[in-house]
C-alpha cells in the first residue's frame, strides 16, 4: 500500500507558494499507516499532468492531487481527469443545490462561471466540500484510487478529513506505522552518531530506521517502524529509555516540542517567573518565549539592553566593569541577569551579551562569541559560547535557543 | 532550458519537514531564465534515488538534487550517485584540508565519520561548501547537468549563489528575464488589484507578466519580462513611475528591501536613534530591527513589558490609565512610547499593546485589536489596528511589522 502525492500548479514550481499540502497529506497519511512513495510537483498542463498520472500508477494504489480545480481558466485538472478516465463532464444536481444556497447565503450571483463548478466527472464518486465551491472527486480503475481535491489547503484537509481518509481507510488495508521523534540541542550530528553506533546497529536489525534531522543548533532523531508484532512500541520505549542515557544530557523534548515550550512547561509546574535581559539576540528571547500562547503566566518582560547605555542606565551595571571587561564579559552578563532579576522582580532571569557579527569581532572575541547568565534568588551561573555561523541572524537564534536551553537545565538542576 | 528539482528525504515525505528547497530552487531558476519543468520528492533509497533521476533526463537537461549528504547512515546520496554515473568515490584533498582546518578551529575531533565528507566521486566537479562538510557536486553526462546539495537550506543556497547559479548561466544560454519586485505593505492582494486594472493591461500588452505574492501585511508585485529589445529596463522604470502615483501609499521598497532595514536606512540618514516598548509584539520589534547588521548606530534597546508591572514601575505608565481603560488602549500605549523615550533617551520610540490571541479577547476588544503609538520630542501618534488573523504568530508578526512602517511613515513626514 503506497501514495503518490500530485500537486498541480506553477505557483509551487516557481517558489510563490510553499508546498504545504504535500507536507500536510504526507503526514496524515502516514498516521493511518500509508506509506507516501513520492511527491510531484507540476504545472497546470494537459499532458504533463496526464504523463504524471500515468508514471504514479506504476509505482503505487493510491494517487491524490490537488490543485487546479477552481472555475478560472488556468485550471484544467477536472477536464484533464476526463480525458484521462475517457469520460465527460455531468451536471451534479446535489453539488448544484449546494452551491445555489451557499451562493444565495453569501449574496453572491450565481452565474454560469459558478454553475460549472457543479459539472463532475460521471465515473466519480464526489466527495463533497462543504467550505468551499470545488468538490473532491473519487476514482477507481484498475486497482487504483485517485483522489482529486482543490488546491485551497482548508478545503483541501477538510474533505480528506471528512471524507478521504475514512473512505480510504475502508478501501485499504493499512499497516500501523510507528514514529518517534527526540529533539536535541547543543550537539552536532556527527557526534551524536559516533556516541550511538551500537546502538542504532541494534535498531536496525529490528528493522528500525533511523534518521538524522539537523538544523542550527539542534539535532531531531526519528525512529521509525512498521508494528508487525504489536510489541513495537514497547521496544522503542526501551530503546528512548537506552538513549536518554546515552545522549541524554542533549535531549530537551519529543515529537512537536520547542525549547519556548518546554521551558514555559517548566516554570508552569514550578509556579516560577521568568524576565530576560538581552544585548546580542536582541529581543529573539523574548520573542520565542512570548510566541508560545499563555506565556504571560510566566514571562514579565525583558530589557533589550542593546546600547551599553541602556545597561548602565536601566539595568544598572556597573560602568567601570563594562570598561574593563568590555559589554561580553562574563561579569557584565552575570550584572545584568542578576540586575534583571530584581528590576522584572521575577525568579528567574536569563541575560546575554555576545558578537552576532558579521562585524564587531576582534582576536580575543571574535563574531560568534555569547555570553549567557541565569540568575536566581540562590545563584547566577554563566557559560561562553563560540558559535562558528557566518551568519549574523543564525548567531542570534541559536544563542537564543541555547539561553533557553541554560534555563531550562538550571530548572531541572543540571546546570 | 527546463530543469527538475529532486529533493530526497523521508522527513520531507512525511511532512515532518516542509519543502521549501523546491519553492527556493524554484524561484531562483525562475530568476535566470530557467524553467522549472516538475519538482519531485523521493525517500533516501537507491532505486528510488536512480529511477528518479532515469525519469527525469528523459525530461529536462538540468537536474538539481538535494538532501541525502550527511555524513551518517541514513545519508545514502553520495553512493547512489557513484553507481548512477559508474564511479567511485576517491578523497579530494582540498576538501580534506579544508574539513580539518574547520574541525580544529571549532575544537572537534576529526575522526573517521567526519573524514568520510571529503570522500567524493571521481567524476563530479566540486562545489565548495563554505557553511558546512558536506560540498555540492557537478555532474555532466550525455548534455545533461546534475547538481547534488546538502538537504541543509543555508547551505544549499549558500552553494548555489556562490558556485551553481553562477555555472548554470555560464554552461547554458538562458534569456534574459528582467525582474522587478515592488513590495507594499498594509493593503491587500485584491484592492491593489483594482486599482491596477488599466495599468496591468497595458503591462500585459507588452508581454510582461505581473505576479501578487501575498504574506501575512505584505503584497510583493513582481514585473518579469524577457528582454528582447534591449529596452525593457527602460519600459519599466516608466512603468514604476506611474506605480508610485497610483499605489505609492502601500510601497515601502522594492527587490529584497524589508520595513527594518528601510527604517534603519532613514534613521542613519536623519542621524536619529529609536526605541522600543513592546507588550503584545512581546520583543518581536527588537528582534527585527537587530536582524539589520549595523543596527546598533541608532538602536538602543527595548522595555519589553509583557506583564502590567513591568508597564508600571519599569516604564512608569499611570497604574489609573490602565484600570481605568485596559493596557490595551490609545492612552496606555501612548504613555509607554513617550515614557520609552524618555527612559532610553532617543529621538523615536515605538510601543505596541495589543490582544495577540488565541485567548485574552472580548466583545470590545477583539483578538487582534492592536494599539500602535510613535513618540518623536515633538508629538506622540498613534492609531488602532484590527487584525484578523486566526493565528496568535501571524498576529505578532503584522503588527511588528505594522509598527516599523508607521516609524517609517512618521520619519517621511507622511503620518
Amino acid at each position: 500500500m503506497q501514495a503518490e502525492i500530485i500537486t498541480i500548479g506553477d505557483e509551487l514550481l516557481i517558489g510563490q507558494t510553499i508546498n504545504t499540502n504535500s507536507a500536510w497529506i504526507g503526514e496524515q497519511l502516514e498516521l493511518i499507516g500509508v506509506k507516501v512513495y513520492q511527491a510531484t510537483t507540476i504545472s497546470d498542463n494537459e499532458t504533463h499532468i496526464i504523463n504524471a498520472l500515468n508514471n504514479a500508477k506504476r509505482r503505487v494504489n493510491l494517487i491524490i492531487i490537488t490543485g487546479g480545480l477552481g472555475p478560472t481558466k488556468d485550471d484544467i485538472t477536472k477536464h484533464t481527469l476526463c480525458k484521462y478516465f475517457d469520460t465527460e463532464l455531468t451536471l451534479n444536481r446535489q453539488v448544484l443545490s449546494f452551491l445555489e444556497k451557499k451562493y444565495a447565503e453569501l449574496n453572491l450571483p450565481f452565474d454560469e462561471t459558478s454553475k460549472a463548478q457543479a459539472l463532475l466527472p460521471k465515473n466519480c464518486t464526489v466527495l463533497p466540500n462543504t467550505r468551499g465551491t470545488a468538490s473532491g472527486m473519487w476514482f477507481e480503475k484498475d486497482n487504483i484510487v485517485y483522489i482529486s481535491l482543490p488546491g485551497v489547503p482548508y478545503e483541501m484537509k477538510g474533505i480528506l478529513t471528512d471524507e478521504g481518509f475514512p473512505k480510504i481507510k475502508q478501501h485499504f488495508t493499512t499497516e500501523k506505522v510507528i514514529h518517534k521523534t527526540v529533539k536535541t540541542v547543543g550537539v552536532v550530528e556527527s557526534k551524536i552518531a559516533k556516541i550511538l553506533t551500537d546502538w542504532e546497529n541494534e535498531l536496525q536489525q529490528n528493522n528500525l530506521k533511523l534518521a538524522y534531522l539537523p538544523s542550527p543548533g539542534f539535532v531531531r532523531l526519528r525512529i521509525s517502524g512498521i508494528d508487525k508484532s504489536g510489541h513495537l512500541e514497547l521496544y522503542i520505549e526501551k530503546k528512548l529509555n537506552e538513549l536518554k542515557k546515552l545522549i541524554g544530557d542533549y535531549i530537551y523534548g519529543y515529537e512537536n516540542d520547542t525549547l519556548e515550550k518546554i521551558v514555559g512547561e517548566l516554570l508552569l509546574q514550578k509556579n516560577k517567573t521568568v524576565a530576560t535581559a538581552e544585548s546580542c539576540t536582541g529581543g529573539t528571547i523574548a520573542q520565542l518565549i512570548t510566541s508560545v500562547s499563555g506565556s504571560s503566566a510566566y514571562y514579565k518582560g525583558s530589557i533589550v539592553a542593546y546600547d551599553n547605555a541602556i545597561k548602565i542606565n536601566v539595568l544598572n551595571v556597573l560602568k567601570p566593569s563594562i570598561d574593563k571587561n568590555g559589554a561580553v564579559s562574563q561579569e557584565v552578563v552575570e550584572q545584568m541577569a542578576i540586575n534583571a532579576l530584581s528590576l522584572l522582580q521575577t525568579d528567574y532571569a536569563i541575560a546575554t551579551s555576545g558578537i552576532a557579527g558579521p562585524t564587531g569581532g576582534t582576536e580575543e572575541k571574535p563574531v560568534g562569541t555569547v555570553w549567557i547568565a541565569i540568575a536566581s534568588k540562590q545563584k547566577v551561573v554563566s557559560k561562553v559560547y563560540h558559535l562558528s555561523y557566518n551568519n549574523r541572524k543564525r548567531n542570534i537564534q541559536v544563542a537564543a535557543n541555547y539561553a533557553l536551553n541554560m534555563l531550562r537545565k538550571v530548572l531541572l538542576n543540571e546546570f
